[in-house]
């Protein structure tokens, strides 16, 4: 803990900060300049918040010198992590797209999809069973059905799986049908949620919540690794600011500032990050070059009739266009990617 | 849902969109000007996404006519809704402040707490027992012993209590003591938490998340309403922008426009709002200035010394100060105030 | 500045640091701790970029000691600045209410505006003659024509006389009319237009940006400060986010943090902090409820018939009504207000 | 315009729209739903705010349908605008890259600034002789003096000039120097000067603000055109969110959007953009994958010695790395890009 004190602070009010300090563990440096006086606190620990001293009199600020996350940090592991699923490898020089629609909404529907995005390349297969919805009258998912049905669509096509789960009574449920878990952007900080998952072993894709900073997802992400599960894949897909042309704005700049924060692999959901087809392969392009370790991207046979988030969901044809071009901007970054099956 | 077309639209394009949305139930009012066609359609429904429209060829922009939020809006009980527990009144014109500390931490802080803020006025006792912290490291809460501390407390000095729930698991231990449940701004859109509450009958205090928009809070307040708990009160709490001098922008605009679009009665937490205690006082009073029905302030018998939120809690003294101002303030509105038991 | 090295940063690295502080004119204080050194900067100037350092290599984090402006702060003048005009007083305990239509339309609705404003109490008569408009295709004033009618319909009322000036090439039309300058929002990092009007000796009312932190705000002030000119009020009038239910959110908190950080008199303008009528008189209530000095309120005799900004702008009867609580909870806080002549 | 009245609003509130529409030269055309009427104003002119109508008795809401800016509109050359200065082809196939220092230093800087950036392959020199900083008490500038350097160094080296431009008194000593001026993000309203600029006839490149939304920047651009001046480049450069892990966040959707919504070439400025140096390649990158046709980078010889942006400036060999992955993505977006002297 750094804390500076105003200009002219008595020798009282520094030497309250410096006893309350001491109080918490911490040793002590001073520096006495011209005009500050400055106080650093080298302590065991530096969870405090550095509101609690910038209350106290005679303070004009204070910062928190270490990092409130610990295990997520990179300095935790330098050369960086990759997390391996049935030989898919997230946070290598690999890039992996994960596809398909945003619900499953029947058999034909998500078999069709499945068939579609690994004919492209794609190694993992997404698909809500249940639908976290703004308005509790919009489509809420076919729950165990649709999980079912998703798992013999990816078996069916050489697929891994990932859904959304939403609350804790979902998780029986789900372990026996998903290789990957997601936690959505409005459940970032789901507390609750975040400690059940802490304790399950499965990888954990952790969206960034709309008014999240980079360091609360990082702390989140801390929940699950402090829980004992290390195989976090942080996801940047859009937060919200004044701009309505688009329904979010993604922050790709966070896929660089994550791989330097963190250890941790970093995907990007360009679906969700901009609400429009249109916009998808620009921004899908854009977080490839910007060293994405991997993509979520809604595809669905036939958006127009697609049950939730037809917006957003490219048609088949632009999703294998796109992974032509992508191919192609991953080689810019050194990066490689699988070949689809029907290429 | 109104469609505008693109200038120049030729009629196949004009007819899909009337085709669509005839399948959907619409009933079409067409307008055909000398550079757009406008397509009116009213329909039984209109909980459809207008993306769904603005994606389809020709079509320029696409509005909903009917708000998403039904049993929320003002026009489904336009003299307002008046929330009664006990003998307190949220949502008349007698201004109810709810405060006490962040967390209980033990027996005699939450009495002397208790005993503090029910001199000055105050109607609901607050006090965390299951705490949301952004760093898995920090203060958790006392849990059911803290409920029951809690509610001693208020007890003994005719309060009602106020605390916050995070998952259905703690609702068995929380509804014995507990009059109104509070959700947090980072649970807004926990949507399996928001059905689990539409199935209790205590009201519920429901905080805007920090990246929500008004819209966003009423549709979750509608999970509330739609699961049969029509005892809803909403909350504004500080929102996520640019501005790092405070931890959160307090838009008290939200609480007259929540007014006009909504029957439910609105609360204000400045402490949230602001993060610092030098700012609760003048954000408390102008909540009230424009129009808050209630409060919801923290305070604590020695803030440096709290284990959680101490930054922004009021000494008991400023809390009286504020008390004071705070009746004519509310004079002013047409609002009356409790008389403390202390005055 | 503080630098605070990396954990494990090697020593080649922290002298680096040391040489660019002390090629800089710095002393330096260094605490070597278990995990982080320390570096404290002080030095005769302190407008270095943080970042400088940040991007050295081995550093952690840098933060400035003393804040970028020295002339606004409110070490400078600690006691406060007030400003007074022929008479009106910014930065006392009055409170001052300057109201008026957005532009000057013709010299019947000046002076109508102007009788009724001065009967409710207010003291300075707001008009536009040169008006900053969005779009190229909307009213853009009646120039010097509007600054006549403007000045002699004030005079009329025994008012003082407000209006915007947009670059330098209208201060001499504007000198002999107007008694304070208004610089708009988007005019607030028009760095060419401060150093003009720092050179002017009439006191200046500085609109903040609507990207703006207070910092930038005041870095603003002190541009005109330092140009000579020591006669600034500074203005909220909203500010971004992401909420499209107002046109701005007003940051209501930027009130008291100002007059924290700054000597300087705080003005709100609930008008243009909104952009509706419905939400002008809450949002100016609550601006006094949390300790503006003064007030910019657009009032219109026909606001439906406005040329600009009909939709913000009160009904007179509004306006009047507005006054009366405004003198009830100015008195909350210690505040005086003017009588009006009508009254 | 169109105007949705509320639920049951009676008939007289409804005439009242009608007779202001066509009081205003709209046809109105009527649609009575069961529940809500919709009136469909169709006129010459759709510059109103429907906030004028919103105000209105019975008003639900109200929605313009033409765009306010007509020249800047893709619809008015939808084949998108090619900008050809000496032979450099902006919005064309061709991705142009702009690049030098923040400031124009000295002689010797700015002439191995422009062989290193030529030697890459860029193909103007940007370089600032007169700075917009945001404390009075940074850096200015070198003036004409600069202005003379910098074109000494750009001709020596067979590039162009870009050089920003604050107000009307400079333009007389800029336009012999400068093939295209800058007008930065916090002039994008100045609208005096977007007049002046307007009677100009050299391309300006436009920032976009830090709190604009993208049509603020298409209006901005429609003062320049309507102004007789055609060529106009947007440029994205980051705006102010709630993330401070970066100086801004560059909203890279931005660019497939102006794209849709304007003929005119796009720039990324990744520079301003992040204000980083660790994040300008990725973000470079980024911008040409999504689309970009020009980007302007700052690039220093020493950044660590720059009087101004240091910390945002590349050294040269990381631009040189930049420039060949840059070549390889622009080829898989269908652009080609100059090869470097040096290469």
């Amino acid at each position: 803990m750094l804390v500076v004190m105003q200009e002219g602070a008595p020798e009282t009010q520094v030497q309250a900060v410096i006893d309350r300090l001491v109080s918490l563990g911490f040793t002590i440096h001073r520096s006495t300049g011209v005009r500050h006086t400055i106080l650093g606190g080298v302590g065991p620990r530096d969870e405090f918040d550095p509101l609690d001293f910038e209350m106290m009199q005679g303070v004009k600020e204070a910062h928190r010198i270490v990092s409130p996350y610990k295990l997520a940090n990179r300095t935790f592991k330098p050369e960086g992590t990759v997390i391996e699923v049935n030989g898919v490898r997230f946070g290598s020089n690999e890039l992996v797209v994960m596809a398909g629609p945003c619900s499953v909404e029947g058999e034909r529907q998500i078999q069709v999809a499945a068939a579609q995005v690994a004919a492209c390349g794609a190694r993992v297969l997404r698909g809500g069973a249940f639908k976290p919805r703004s308005s509790p009258y919009s489509f809420q998912g076919l729950a165990e059905e649709g999980l079912r049905l998703l798992r013999a669509a990816a078996d069916a096509h050489g697929l891994l799986v990932i859904s959304e789960v939403m609350d804790r009574s979902q998780l029986p449920l789900m372990l026996p049908y998903v290789d990957i878990l997601q936690v959505g952007a409005r459940n970032m900080q789901n507390f609750s949620l975040l400690k059940d998952l802490g304790e399950v072993r499965k990888p954990v894709l952790l969206k960034r919540g709309l008014a999240a900073t980079l360091e609360d997802l990082l702390l989140s992400a801390e929940y699950l690794l402090s829980g004992g599960n290390y195989e976090v894949l942080l996801c940047e897909r859009g937060i919200r600011t004044f701009e309505t042309a688009t329904r979010n704005t993604m922050d790709l700049s966070a896929i660089p500032v994550l791989q330097k924060l963190s250890h941790l692999p970093v995907v990007a959901d360009p679906s969700h990050g901009t609400g429009r087809r249109d916009l998808v392969a620009p921004m899908a392009r854009a977080s490839v070059a910007a060293g994405a370790h991997a993509l979520l991207i809604e595809v669905h046979p036939d958006p127009p009739a697609a049950f939730s988030d037809g917006p957003q969901s490219l048609f088949p044809d632009q999703f294998a266009d796109l992974m032509a071009q992508l191919r192609i901007i991953a080689g810019a970054v050194g990066m490689t990617m699988a070949q689809g099956k029907g290429a």
